[in-house]
């Protein structure tokens, strides 16, 4: 079994990664990684800890409470969030309109929250009256989530608005920033946020892996000193003992080559500036949504509601969507994504995010969408 | 503030990892996280994790079951166990005598098991015996735990003895083997062992970021039908349903980097040979500790159950062991461990893991020890 099971080295073709993420990561982030390995309890690694918190904490905009970059995936982001800040049997408020909506509702129903779903249609937006609407029917509302940029559809959540209509509320506002941290306005203090969670592998531009968290004051309190403790790899304020306070409590060994990725990667942002970030992917974005109304695609989301970072083209009727992402793939070396989950609208997903948030990438992708579509309505498909 | 807040290029000075993990990583192990980054639905990438998945059996030795690499830290590993066998108030008897059996313990009680402890001094082992006695007294037991290289104190605990005690009962036999996989004997399907976690930066020479589990056939069912379901992040049926089902379903965007790193470390153990790797591991280990009592240094674990691979050795009294530590850093470049956690006994953790197990790494490090304690002794301390 031991002989035959050993594989051969690695050697995987270029991509040009211009699905729903991760997107390609900046030379300098993947050379960072070649560096000098640290210990997780070095002094020396502590210093760049906590340079990073400074720095996500610039990116987040968010002076108080506590931003981390905690070290596993956004979903568990989510559920350390939920189950942070929510008791089973409380009450939440979930507004859903895409698989990254509905996957908070089925979090929190299996953690055993009393869930109140809002629902639209994918593509859609839940109007934040509707949400109110839910919270005023349930004063006991614990928690109200929603999903700022829902990477299966590519709209973008009004959350400052839905933020400024709870201000007074004392319900959590918990907001899935996965795919809008580093490519769209995000102000989780100024917008009334309690709890955001991102990755690292979209707009920010390192790779996958991370889950940064920003946490309002209030709401670390609240999990300081609720009833139902969260398991210890999710208990924040644990978290904090390793990331932020010193000298450092150990947590657990963090991923030490990702977090230099994401020390270079949230530097590449700062030096930019985080206005001119998200104009350059309002840019690329909206070239390539222009471009493709041009070739007369239809777009799954309303333009008032488009993000530019990701866009869900509807597969034309005739076409066969998953066939034309293998050949973009295959000869052209360029990822797109399909629909996710069972039941949404047959959709192709193109991200512009980080690096790839260029005129440039869109040419790119269009061009070979371009070659691939032409080819199969040549071909009579 | 953003503008403040950009720190420096990372420029991290040498470090020879001769602490209890990470160990430093082999050249080809870093040189591979530079190649093109495919997406986690990449077809190409799923079968790396096929790959993957068969080399990570081949060194656990598990034909049967379930086997992944998990991307979260093996103290996810272990709480992503915990939650998938037991229902909160069911009986765990968890024997403990060091800072990772403890977390075992506070982990089950924070989750709401009837935690049966069974301790035994730290860098002692809990005797099999005691182990089985606090099963029979408990015959409603849903789970035993117990450490398989403690990590805190160097000690190797007698597994495959409790798993052909154990072989009868229905109870399921956990073992951490965080510092145990790649660099002792494991074999836990040949043992008995229903659940096993580890990590990726010990033994098997990968960065830190991953847990690899192992877990039994009869767990496996046990954790889809139970009745509290695990968090989402944590639930290992729908994990599968990632790393080893095909067609793939999603579940989160893996760390690919960290995964790519792990295939090539799990080559290079694979190309080695399990039992050569264990060999080299067992030879700079012995070798190690027969020079540090050459050197009138006293170990912390009594020899029978002295792991190679990590050793606990007490501070000589009058000498300040965090002060020693730091001048092998700064001197040295060198990183070993101190105590870990309240009230144990004033030690340093050397280890000798993954690439750094050799006779040349022992002399390295042995040699600066020499320098330092020469000078704290010649400077009257």
């Amino acid at each position: 079994m031991e002989t035959q099971a050993v594989a051969q080295a690695l050697t995987p073709s270029a991509r040009a990664l211009y699905g729903p993420g991760p997107s390609n990561v900046a030379p300098s982030v993947v050379d960072v990684m070649t560096r000098s390995m640290h210990s997780h309890l070095d002094p020396d690694f502590h210093t760049v800890l906590t340079e990073l918190v400074d720095m996500l904490r610039a990116v987040y905009r968010q002076e108080h409470g506590l931003v981390i970059p905690a070290s596993f995936p956004g979903t568990s982001g989510m559920e350390a969030g939920l189950m942070s800040l929510v008791d089973p049997g409380e009450t939440v408020v979930v507004a859903t309109s895409g698989f990254f909506g509905d996957r908070i509702v089925q979090a929190a129903q299996r953690y055993g929250a009393n869930v109140v779903e809002v629902r639209a249609d994918h593509g859609d937006i839940v109007p934040n009256d509707q949400i109110l609407d839910a919270v005023r029917r349930h004063p006991d509302t614990r928690l109200v989530g929603v999903v700022h940029a829902e990477t299966s559809t590519g709209a973008r959540h009004p959350v400052a608005e839905l933020g400024a209509a709870l201000r007074d509320h004392d319900a959590f506002l918990f907001v899935d920033c996965v795919t809008s941290l580093g490519g769209i306005e995000l102000s989780p203090e100024e917008w009334g946020i309690d709890y955001a969670y991102s990755c690292s592998q979209k707009c920010l531009g390192a790779p996958p892996g991370m889950s940064p968290i920003a946490i309002s004051e209030r709401a670390l309190e609240h999990a300081r000193t609720k009833r139902v403790r969260p398991p210890y790899s999710f208990d924040l304020a644990e978290l904090a003992r390793y990331y932020v306070d010193r000298p450092v409590t150990y947590h657990h060994t963090v991923p030490v080559l990702q977090l230099y990725a994401l020390h270079e990667a949230l530097r590449l942002v700062l030096e930019e500036g985080l206005e001119n970030r998200w104009q350059r992917h309002a840019e690329a974005g909206g070239y390539l949504q222009g471009q493709l109304r041009e070739r007369g695609l239809h777009l799954l989301t309303d333009p008032d509601y488009q993000l530019p970072q990701l866009t869900a083209v509807r597969v034309p009727d005739g076409t066969d969507g998953a066939a034309v992402r293998q050949r973009l793939l295959r000869e052209h070396g360029i990822e797109v994504g399909g629909p996710l989950g069972a039941g949404g609208p047959s959709i192709w997903r193109i991200g512009l995010m980080g690096v790839n948030a260029t005129t440039a990438s869109a040419d790119h992708v269009l061009s070979a969408f371009d070659a691939v579509l032409d080819t199969a309505a040549a071909s009579g498909r």
